[in-house]
């Protein structure tokens, strides 16, 4: 294995023979990996490390009480001028325009003709839209990457549209909000500058207030669009969190609502699990420190 | 209309011109209805008024402040013995003979043997397959009604067939999860004095133990089970409340149970929702003394 | 002491004699205060009685274990026809003119050109100042009454301008949040049907979303407002709740956002103490249901 | 059976045949037990009924749903100047001069002198030691009786005395703590007007600051006295609520402060529960309604 | 002082001097005690440290801040094949044999004979006695070594034995519920690795599952066990952890099972005294970091 | 810029280019900053990093990520010997002279004789007033320095002065409670030994009851103090945290007691606003380490 990496959490320890080895991450657009490196450490890192450099390595995987891990043979420094940051932000392996598509088909399918105009307004803004289909879904939390965004859109699209048959919703304003509750990270988030970050707007305003209200700039520019339909589907975004303590105004109290938001939990919980171990081998246990805040178990023969 | 039921919350109240009237609800295996009399009272309701009793009564269905009630001509007391009591018992109106079929459609297309045989003895054991068809999935929370747990199980188990192409999941597991998570109840509530009620051993060990003893004394009777899916199956039962203060000894950790937990948190709270707002005519809202806690909105024109 | 109030909480009950009387409270522009009557009793009183309802009484105060009330000689019904419901709202015995004059004033006196004219469009707008000066501060914790949300404001202006020399503040931003954080209540309540009560759009949306976005509508009409004032502005009216439980979608951040929220919890609180204290005597204990939580206790002295 | 009891909860309801009946709580210095009538009722409870008096009743004692209860074949009203309050007010059924006996034995035993000869002070002082005999251990959560904070004090010197030889303490200070922990109930709490009541002060203070301002004003009287003795003591006293949010200012930091929160949780609790089920009958289950908050048991067979 | 220990949070730091020097803890059988070491450092800890390892130190003990530290002159790597990982694990002072014969005198005292069958057939198992008897009580928060569990069932029973006389209880399921309650850490921790640690069973179902099951299985075994006697026990041995926070499907709900828990939750909170302050000189202050959350205490003569 | 300061949180770090680069915080009478070293490292801080040293320094100031740093070009350990520990103790710029004279006034000024004299006592006993004027208000939270609690009082003052203008209060009794609520952190805390620490009896007793135990030794030595204006005023003292979780054993119930608590709370969240932003720069974002819990942000322009 031969590869350049984004390294971080590095750190020098020594190993129960009192050996000292090299720790660190290694990311790059598929997400991250553990690895050590034995020997002779490069001298850089051999006082203290760098938060975050960017290295080419060399070296092979292998599995240490398990997790995957790269035992490292050889690694070097690349100078920042030599990278594009983006090489090394953790992207969706997902073809994006294949999941647009699937959004964008959905839009058309609306029967409300109010909520297709609107639908077909914000796909319209490119500027919008490319956002919409670049943004991470959050900075750490779950579909921390490139694209996440719409993978979340697009899972939450498909678990609605079951549940649409289950229960007796108003079909099109359940879908429309199951694509979109989370549209407010796309002026809540920075994705620019070789790293997820917050925006001053989104620290001040929060992903939820942004969202209506870009919804409602949308809304604005169609003459006509119901006053009570716009009222409702407001009420689906602010209230989409679930519970005041996690930023929602007001809780969910139509149906409609009420759904958006156990879809999205569902999906954003369940990220949760499948993020946090996919490095951890069958038999094994990831770390306590993840999002969902308890070691989770990958069974021998799942 | 005319017809008898089970009337609750009997109070005598006055009209804002002074004149009394009596406001009752009034229960049948169909679900409950608020009602009101004028006029000349029962002499029996006069002084005070009955915790419950079984009333015939004539009258019709009219609006009151966006909640549909019936609005009583007559109303006469039935004596106990002349009733049946299981016929003012909340009973689903679904076919259950029908949705106890697409369970068991669903147990016999498992693909683990192991989990399709414990499926099969428990589905055979007709005491206990009885027992499960006809079970309320609580005492008032949601789906409060004979037939009520079978509901809940069918809708769980169409969720969990979505997501089983959607997340990388054990699907036999997930579904053997999604259909019994709640099993317990079987042993913690009782229904078949008039009312559903909590067992002593329901109210000292709680359905989690009790569904988690009821299954694995099944496995016991089946040689060959492997040690790890009855442990993995386990913790899928006990962990299905989601938080240990839900009353689950330890919360969801595998992906299965994680997946469980949360589609049976969906179907319960979207219920609630559904079951609430029963008698709500659209644009209304109901009271705040419900499971969600908090007034819940009929829109309109959903 | 003769005059005619809204009667509300009315029962009957026995005193430590095992003689019957009335017990009820009586409502008007000035607030409310308890009352008892014996001897004969209003036959419309006599079974049960009605949750609500318009009287003419005659009677003379006392106090009773602390607490001023009213011994009633007389007591008639009033028939709802003949009465103007809005004589028996509560509402504040402030000169409402003078209150908003002295909000203009401060307006007029804010150095910001943007603020000032942002404050004097949204005064000029005659539709939305006349219910601003007549909404309640809210449906019943503090200043719920005609005139309350005109009362508060003034309390949090006069806190805010001495705040203003003690901390290093963006005075303008201050005063101007001090007034309207809690603008949204115009469209959360409504007060025109003889009783204070949410809006639909109150309860799905909530004060906090509803001002954020009444202010924004007038900014948007204001053409060359600066993005970063209109930022930290709507984060004032967003945040002042304080904590997310508390509906505030973001927590304060800015120096203003933290001091608006401040003032008025102080407000707010304060006048928890003094409305629940208004009929309690010298030396004696309120009740414990209050907005605060507790009995409060008004000195002898004091 | 013919006694006299205070009567309280009083209220009119009708049987399961729609047949009115009188139930009432019936408290004398024993205890309180639920009773019914049946039959021709007592006019004055008729229409409504008093919150509290003075009855003579006639009847017999019987199970219903696993309680005791009072079958009332007479009711007769006794006007308030005939009886003498204190014979109404729940009282301890042990010998109070042998558990204040118990309590300076302990005392005299002690073997630091400080503590030894501040225990005689307090004791020697007739009035405080009077009122520490008499006063209930609270208004109504455990040993709401005359002589329960006598009792409480005894139980916890008991359980004290045997911990003193599990675990590495201070002997001394434990058992003086443990006899005076709660000694600030007897400013707290007033019991010498027909019921348990909170003083103005202790609503103000609290046991908690008054017991530690109390022993400290003893400590003042006696030269000599250890100023790191006091501490160690006023420490015991002021944390034993065992956290904050149950109104101690700092948490046990000693490990006699920590064993007195201990035993003070140990014996109240248990007390909790021997009080709510003094009147269950074998395998009944008591009240929701309790200071454990949940229904209790009492076993079959125990 | 000469010895070997496991050296764990090994860190090199500088003094006040500046003058760098060895910072580690040492385990052996007996416990932990920090210490540190200046002059020429073993080139082994001079870049960076390991987390872990067997090490032969010469020191003499001193007191530092009002904690007992050990400064070390020498100091040498014992290679991992040249240690029992045993020697090295926390492990009771106390007589094993001894505490056990005390648990195993109680079972025979016993007056029910079904729970003293029960008892004696649990100790009869060897496999499991010897587990029970060399446990840790818990990972690390009380009793966390080996003969751990022990110490903690001996301690509870001699509490309950004393309590069984000041309360109205089920005295022999109150002694085997003290003894037993923990029993399911025998399989929740595991002790044989040089270090203890949580099993895949026991972070999937926790110790309050696998105790309840485990005497399930053994009453299995005992033909005519009365299932009401299965019953209480169960509900002592699952509600034992008090709150469904902690851990506990349902909280305690007989007097039985609240006397475990109490009991359980004194000896394990003073524990958590007794092992944080046992370096502490008289007058000193341990770390906030320990199981109760606070500094404790010391005082000077006690 | 050449100084002296405490240096504290030393540690070596990498640049991104993989240059390693010692960063520190200084600390001095002002306050505190961050630094940052290039190039050649003093030998001391090449391995591992003094907690805490005095250190004179060159260097210049510039910003980084919108807060401000120094850059270091030279650093010299000083000897603990060579410095006066109190020179760099952060301590109020205010002129400590002119506070304390403010809150005489105050003192002078009161209506109330007792508390007057009280007042006069107070501040005539040099030893404690000495104290109060040099105490910080607290250890870290905020206006943790020498003349903390002077200026916090101060303030406190300030705001009570305008209050008792807008709300029915006693105004002697608000003054009083505004500027002493905080007077047991002149026992509570200690400040002479070169940093702010918790005394013994600070951690055992608290500043609560330390404050109200600290007013009541004086008030005894003033005969005729009337019993209930020490009563409300120790209650003043003791519910000043406002809640119990936050170390008041009761809450305000007094309309002084609630405002001072508002009061101080108003004033010490601020502060940490304040405190929290010294050196970030417009545009910039604090930590999300502070006493408040979450980033704070300082606009552009204000």
């Amino acid at each position: 294995m031969r590869a350049s990496f984004l390294a971080t959490e590095t750190t020098v320890r020594n190993d129960s023979r009192g050996v000292p080895y090299l720790s660190l991450k290694l990311v790059d657009r598929t997400g991250s990996v553990d690895a050590r490196m034995w020997g002779k450490l490069p001298e850089e890192f051999l006082n203290e490390t760098p938060a975050q450099a960017y290295v080419e390595v060399e070296g092979h995987t292998h599995e240490y009480r398990g997790t995957l891990q790269i035992k490292l043979d050889r690694l070097r420094l690349l100078r920042p001028e030599d990278v594009s940051e983006e090489d090394y932000l953790p992207t969706t392996e997902l073809d994006r325009r294949a999941l647009a598509a699937e959004l964008e088909h959905a839009g058309q399918e609306l029967q409300n003709e109010h909520l297709r105009n609107l639908f077909e307004t914000m796909v319209s803004d490119e500027e919008f839209w490319n956002a919409f289909c670049e943004a991470p879904a959050a900075k750490s939390m779950h579909h921390a990457r490139v694209g996440g965004l719409l993978e979340h859109a697009v899972n939450c699209l498909r678990i609605a549209r079951e549940l649409a048959d289950l229960y007796p919703v108003d079909r099109d304003l359940l879908i429309f909000g199951s694509i979109f509750h989370d549209v407010g990270k796309v002026h809540e988030l920075s994705w620019d500058k070789g790293a997820f970050a917050y925006t001053t707007e989104g620290r001040l305003l929060g992903h939820v207030v942004l969202g209506e209200r870009l919804v409602s700039s949308y809304i604005a520019t169609l003459p006509g669009f119901p006053e009570d339909l716009r009222l409702r589907l407001s009420h689906v975004l602010i209230s989409h969190q679930g519970e005041t303590e996690y930023g929602s105004p007001e809780r969910p109290k139509t149906i409609e609502a009420l759904l958006v938001h156990l879809i999205d939990n569902l999906d954003a919980r369940t990220a949760m699990y499948v993020e946090t171990t996919t490095n951890v081998s069958p038999g094994g246990w990831s770390h306590h420190e993840n999002p969902l805040g308890r070691a989770l178990y990958v069974p021998e023969d799942s």
